[in-house]
């Protein structure tokens, strides 16, 4: 495997890890999620691209760790499917409220959505990657329309935003109890299939 | 009633509202949209308050114009809180999606949104204009506890987002009346008072 560096660097993998990650969070950014690939990457990295995947298993892999988001769609997505149907709902809103608890967990997963709002080129690389590597998953996963996992995925990002970007009483304050037993209802509904239309 | 104006501008009233909208942005943007005053916009805009009531009847009038909402509380109360309660949740949905269905009326609430993500002191305008001007006067009038209209407004908020800023499909594309019912029950079971626990 052949490592190119820039010139002028000294050689040495210390921060290769963080070049490649560097890169990445550019070409996502430029080229959005489904349109990077590892090969593109590299390039940008100037590595091979065997490095690449040497460090990174996935582009959700990739992706995950160049965001510094706390959990991989191969954490969520299983955690999700698995278990009792009935409960999906509570598992996810469990989930979302567990991961965005703390800041250190929160605030990549904020800076992300703020990423969106505020740049129009990251906004491809925050939908597709929430689409494809985790929504439509969930939807095919329980057999519903991708519409109404998108209205489950809207319930948790209006919550995540009221509670932690707008701070808005008393929601910001609730307790996580409380807050299942008024939300998971609601994500329950919409990723079971055929019911409460 | 006296006006004065800044020095070494040319007197007369043309852009007195305009200067009175500008000064009011400042300051509810520094001061939130509780603390904020008639009297302290007047002071900033260095114009008589009476003028100020001249020109706007209320504070809430006063921050609906100078963010260019579409809408202004004492438009949508009514909206919601009048007419048959089990047809709350599709009349929000409806006024909802039929405001943000044109990129006239939409870009200035998307505005205000992306303000509160990106400026950490538009967070506190955001919040208490939503909160105190709209969402605890329709709980209280239905009669829900705050945290259940916070919880609709999170819904809403959410498609919203995921509708027109990560314009995900099929959601961005979806039409209203498929929308009204994927929505309307989850508005309806937040501001009806103790159902769905």
């Amino acid at each position: 495997m052949t490592v190119r560096r820039r010139p002028g660097r000294r050689p040495g993998a210390a921060d290769t890890r963080g070049e490649i990650l560097s890169a990445a969070r550019k070409v996502f950014a430029e080229k959005g999620f489904d349109r990077a690939t590892v090969r593109g990457i590299a390039r940008e990295a100037q590595v091979d691209p065997a490095l690449v995947h040497h460090y990174f298993a996935t582009k959700e892999g990739m992706f995950v760790a160049a965001m510094r988001l706390p959990l991989t769609p191969d954490d969520v997505v299983p955690t999700l499917l698995d278990g009792p149907h009935e409960e999906i709902g509570e598992r996810l809103v469990r989930l979302i409220l567990g991961v965005t608890s703390s800041p250190e967990t929160r605030e990549p997963m904020v800076a992300l959505l703020r990423s969106a709002v505020t740049h129009e080129h990251a906004v491809a690389m925050v939908r597709e990657f929430f689409m494809n590597a985790v929504l439509f998953r969930v939807a095919d996963g329980v057999g519903v329309p991708h519409l109404r996992v998108e209205a489950a995925f809207a319930q948790m990002l209006g919550v995540v935003m009221a509670r932690y970007v707008l701070k808005m009483e008393p929601l910001a304050s609730a307790d996580v109890e409380e807050l299942v037993a008024l939300l998971a209802p609601t994500i329950q509904r919409y990723l079971t299939p055929e019911t409460g239309q």
